[in-house]
């Protein structure tokens, strides 16, 4: 009977801990999710980071192709910061991400605008389009780091 | 004089067992880059599969969102199984992903095909297409884990 109780406790604590859980199983499904989707974004965007910094060569039809990745990506991450998944698996997102929300949305609305932009940049074949539209995004991406993820 | 012909003879082999590197910095960025895609793909395969299973109710708009996320995410992989991953990182791939490397790239594009197939079954909004769009997609997914995969 004990035991029952202990085992009905420990199923309620993850229930409520894990409001999410209509879209992951575990929270740490939604943190491996977040990362994982992140991951690939700074995969592509580091290409696109390369060109502009020339260390690979631009190509046009490569920065587009990365772009449009890197944009259908930057959309996903954000359902799966969820309560209950800020302590979960190896995150390392700041306590911010949930105490101070409002402002952890408006980093992500800033950053997907400026991945829209990039996306846009890399349209026009010009290489010069692209520079500008990477620091932009990169600045975006620096500021939710600073603020939102530990070391 | 021995110290540099053994570190550049270290970088020759990094080189070397590295084709990739164009793409990717590191083996093992290759090796989660392409865990990472699969990884996302498979959460929203999944909400797929639990909607055809009556799991969680059916939703013709949640469906064909999850859906275009599948798709966009079963093209990504491929490119991170290059030469020199084979044994990087923390990866599952069995040796038949290069040793069999025709029959890993037609298990990837039959996956692609019924990824298709189940994108457009989304669009009709009849639960029973998506039941036979996420059965036939499911079987190439275990198909492809089955060979290609270790446990």
């Amino acid at each position: 009977m004990k035991k029952l109780i202990v085992m009905t406790a420990a199923w309620l604590l993850c229930s409520m801990t894990l409001p999410v859980s209509a879209q992951f199983a575990k929270a740490e499904d939604a943190v491996k999710y977040r990362q994982s989707a992140l991951f690939v974004m700074g995969q592509h965007f580091g290409r696109l980071a390369a060109m502009a910094q020339g260390k690979i060569p631009y190509d046009a039809k490569a920065a587009a192709d990365n772009a449009a990745v890197v944009e259908a990506m930057s959309k996903l991450p954000w359902a799966a910061f969820g309560e209950g998944t800020d302590m979960a698996g190896n995150t390392k997102a700041k306590p911010e991400v949930w105490s101070d929300n409002a402002k952890f949305k408006e980093a992500a609305d800033k950053m997907m605008a400026e991945v829209g932009k990039l996306n846009a940049a890399t349209k026009t074949g010009k290489l010069d389009d692209l520079k500008a539209a990477v620091g932009a995004t990169g600045g975006t991406c620096k500021n939710c780091h600073d603020n939102f993820r530990n070391k």
